[in-house]
């Protein structure tokens, strides 16, 4: 992967996801009746879905197809122009792109799409159909209200170079996980003023790992597990809630009907200053992705979506080479630790790892 | 155990625990350096701790000894003429009981100290100093302030015994954990108008499971967390945050510097109507111990502490011989379930458990 | 008044209060639809409304009349024993009182309803029909979600009568508001373990001041003010949110369509002990009403609810006599301090009251 | 006023500000002891605070001087050449510079202060001491803790003539207040992603109107009103808590020992995008400075803090000529409305405001 000479597109923000789900009424059940996000427009076979501070079209467009995938990852860049610029970059780099002076979706115009480098499907787009903000809408927004789309979150089997590849397109990395050998298990990269527009989650891909939205509160982010509880479909809670040590933000995540995973989020911080201090997590640190020390699920590690090529057919899984976080830091061949140079582990890393 | 012909003592409610520690500096660092306890006043070897929003003297004595154990669980009676009541009740029931007119610790007078039937040390109190009570002095209380002691968890081998002595006692039952052959595995218990003042959790005793503080928010409960996170003591949380299925609260549960058990609690229901609906939980409903279906850990249903006789001896443990809800809930020879008649248990019952 | 030598009946707690409105479309869509009660059942002229954790029949009722009043303050008594204890206690007071032993509105069994000494429609009743407890019912509850009623809050000419009348009955001061002359401007009174099932407010009686439901926490209280605004209705606001000095409780007044008051309240303190210490307020102090000395708006002084007598015609309404809050505390006449001794009111103070 | 051709700085953020007051441990104890601001480093006569998730050396200097007043209103700007470019800019505009590259104040580097077209005392820079970022040690944040610095206000008697002259250095507006003949009462501008980084408020300037600080969540604000209560200083409170209309944060206003206004600011929303929807309110309608219609103090409208020249003297004050907002909203002349169409104004309009 050569530096491209040419001008990356300005990148705004993590706009929309694009995701093919296998039955369109139980997505909507999930995302619209539980999850209470806004439909902007559907028909019988896409539901467009905002959250309640957007003013764009949509957050996330769910498709009616026959495998549960990923079509698309949009950003919204910050000129008409900047979208000839996503098309020329991507070319230079030897990427295969298509041009849609109409758009993919409805609600977004003029956009590229591209089969990126590690493998993702990206859209760059800026036309989009304006919609009522719904910030002040309080009798539409319930107890566990999704205010913001806040990032995307991608496996890829090589951390290192996916996070070289997005930083030449303009992410600045804020936050990552490494080991004494400097190998890297993630890296986090924003565009906005937040921790991330995207993450790179080392393992194999490319997929998908999951999508996050934001609440106001944490107490919205409690009640969402309530009423799971209490509609007995506790077991779409897969991990959390909790607070993350990366990103410091407090976290939950769900499984929809498909499987894909979705991340419930709030409250991590300014990052907007270009020397805005890089963090760097021990991967051995036991409070890096739980910073109250509690487990992560395996499944959190290993499953993830399918992202799809420009012809609609999924992109093949590339193993990871490099060691796996899961691998290094729990069982008999890995370890944590809560204080770095204690040699007890405790009841607490020793039972529940 | 007959049922006894004397008049039991008004309870108003759980009042204090008295609670052996080996190292009081490493406690006092727990109880009142991360949680936050009031100190009412403190010696060489002994401390009071209360909560903001208590009047009485103390509601945590924590005593410098040898062995960690619980040397008393006290409740607090309606008037001076109950510890007379108290006094004939146990004695009555052929139990050992010692009376003191100046009190057993400090701020406490008048008290009878049994041995009670199931092993147990209770006292039984009216009298004691008044504090001031730091309700309005938010300038006092941090972000994860104790407000209340709520109730006390007792591990007793035979539920149905514990609970029929209990509710001679003047206790009663408002939720209870129940398989389908009628084996109890808990049962809680309440004076106050609160879900419980204390609890009997089947397993090997007497021993004492847990005291619980409250605090008026869930926030209050995660910064806890949080905090123990910043002080690289996340180990010291062994299950939670999250929200009971029985009585409804959000929970935390943390261990001492000792083991001791510690629980923070907030928002159950008034329970103070004589035909206040009992809940009965299925051992085998998986949102019963956590609404959310998140996983117990082994430690909370293995461990507990000793408690005392009056001698400061510890009482010896006799081991339950019914089912007990760990081997019927998890792993090969147990299960459980988020929806009754489901047939697949899902990657969270399956994988996590 | 003399002090009757019958024994009082065993109250529980206020239960519900029977009120008279006079659209009851309006009423239906401030109770049901902006403030979320839950409806246990309706007719035409009727509807019977309950908190998410109630299991008796109902704590409000609407019903369809040609004057906004109140036709009855309903407590809950120990057993139906205490209902036959209420009737011979009023009538030795010489009071009007009415038994049905059908019950006077739906879901509620054998009751009396008697014109107390201080005019007000009090009826007690043990027999109820148990409704679910919806505590559980996360999907169903809103962000503003009202889980308990309270308490009431009654005008009444003579506070220091109306307080040794309801002593009598068995109510216990916890706070009140007093000069340095001995008058007492108002007094709370319970009988459940929080501050008050009733309280007194000195002024113009007897009426009705307010009926006030809880939350669980203060974002609650925020967002009913947040949704009002949404709805073009904060008119509806009448004072708050605040956190009360009296109570410590985080408050907010809002008024129905009828102009009665409804309180909003969460999270006073545990008053169970029968040496529960009395907290007297300087009604010169100006943090006793408002923690934070924000200013009462003179209608929560003035206004009120007429109350019905046994044939539904409204109490006359006699005047207070001793001095009134707002005159002594407000304006040319009147003083408040902060700080006791303060020499300077300060802006708050002086342009503000 | 003319336009600069020159290129205007590229503005990150607002960073800090400059206050003179005149007794430093009187606003030492309000601002450390009760505001809960980091202290990076202090002197006899300079203390250098900031919040818990900054990195730059500080957000707020308090000078010890001789008047009340501010000394400047500092923004960080992109590099070290975006400080060349806002001095040419000045320059070019006629205003007074000065520039110092070893700083004004400590821990700042290379910065130029200008005397603005509008008499403010702006400062650009961009070098700065890093600083530890707080935001992981909860350890050291109490319940009411300042997490980020987020905007400055300014009075200004022209708002117009200002907002021009804020957009050509590259702000936003994101909203504003105007009235149906065209006369603009206020406006929010931004540069980084949140509704403003300043505001202009008309009236007599220039001045100082405030300056913000953001809490994570709402109860954060709350416990600041009660920790001064309970401190008996609760006079410090100006205005609120409430909900703003423009912005749709949840506020508090407090007044500094010299009087300087402190807003207590918490979650609007994301304005990056370059259509982001301007929101304009009519100056009539009273949830727009208050979304529950609560009324606005007078003080709120007509204090304000004195600005300095380069020279350290205070600016003098040129009155606003175009119409008051109290005065057209408030009173005998002004009106406001809930609902746009009402004939009626209601208790709450009519009565208090």
């Amino acid at each position: 992967m050569t530096i491209p000479t040419a001008t990356p597109p300005d990148i705004l923000r993590c706009a929309y996801m694009d995701i093919v789900v296998t039955d369109l009424a139980k997505s909507r059940e999930f995302y619209v009746d539980i999850l209470g996000l806004v439909v902007t427009e559907e028909s019988d076979t896409e539901i467009y879905l905002r959250s309640f501070e957007e003013f764009i079209h949509h957050n996330l467009v769910l498709r009616q197809g026959p495998i549960a995938a990923v079509a698309a990852m949009a950003f919204r860049v910050r000129s008409p122009e900047d979208v000839d610029l996503a098309e020329a970059y991507y070319k230079e780099l030897g990427c295969r792109t298509e041009r849609r002076t109409e758009g993919f979706v409805t609600g977004i115009g003029d956009s590229v799409r591209v089969e990126d480098p590690l493998g993702f499907p990206y859209e760059f787009f800026y036309a989009t159909t304006h919609v009522e903000r719904l910030a002040w809408r309080y009798d539409l927004q319930g107890p566990g209200a999704l205010v913001r789309l806040d990032h995307f979150n991608q496996v890829t089997p090589d951390v290192g170079r996916g996070r070289k590849y997005l930083e030449d397109l303009g992410f600045r990395v804020t936050e990552d996980i490494q080991d004494s050998d400097g190998v890297t298990y993630a890296a986090w990269m924003r565009r906005k003023d937040t921790v991330h527009d995207t993450a790179l989650t080392g393992g194999n891909g490319p997929r998908m790992h999951h999508i996050a939205f934001s609440t106001h509160e944490k107490h919205n982010i409690i009640y969402i597990c309530d009423k799971l509880g209490a509609l007995r479909k506790s077991d779409l809670i897969e991990r959390g809630p909790g607070r993350h040590g990366v990103s410091n933000a407090f976290y939950l995540y769900l499984r929809d009907p498909d499987g894909h995973r979705i991340e419930i989020y709030t409250q991590d911080y300014y990052t907007g200053d270009p020397d805005n201090p890089v963090v760097t997590w021990d991967v051995h640190d036991n409070q890096r992705r739980d910073w109250w020390g509690n487990p992560v699920v395996p499944s959190w590690y290993t499953d993830a979506s399918l992202v799809l090529d420009l012809d609609g057919n999924p992109q093949p899984v590339i193993e990871r080479t490099e060691p796996r976080e899961m691998a290094v830091t729990v069982g008999a061949d890995g370890f944590s630790y809560t204080r770095k140079d204690d040699a007890l582990a405790g009841f607490k890393l020793g039972t529940t790892l």
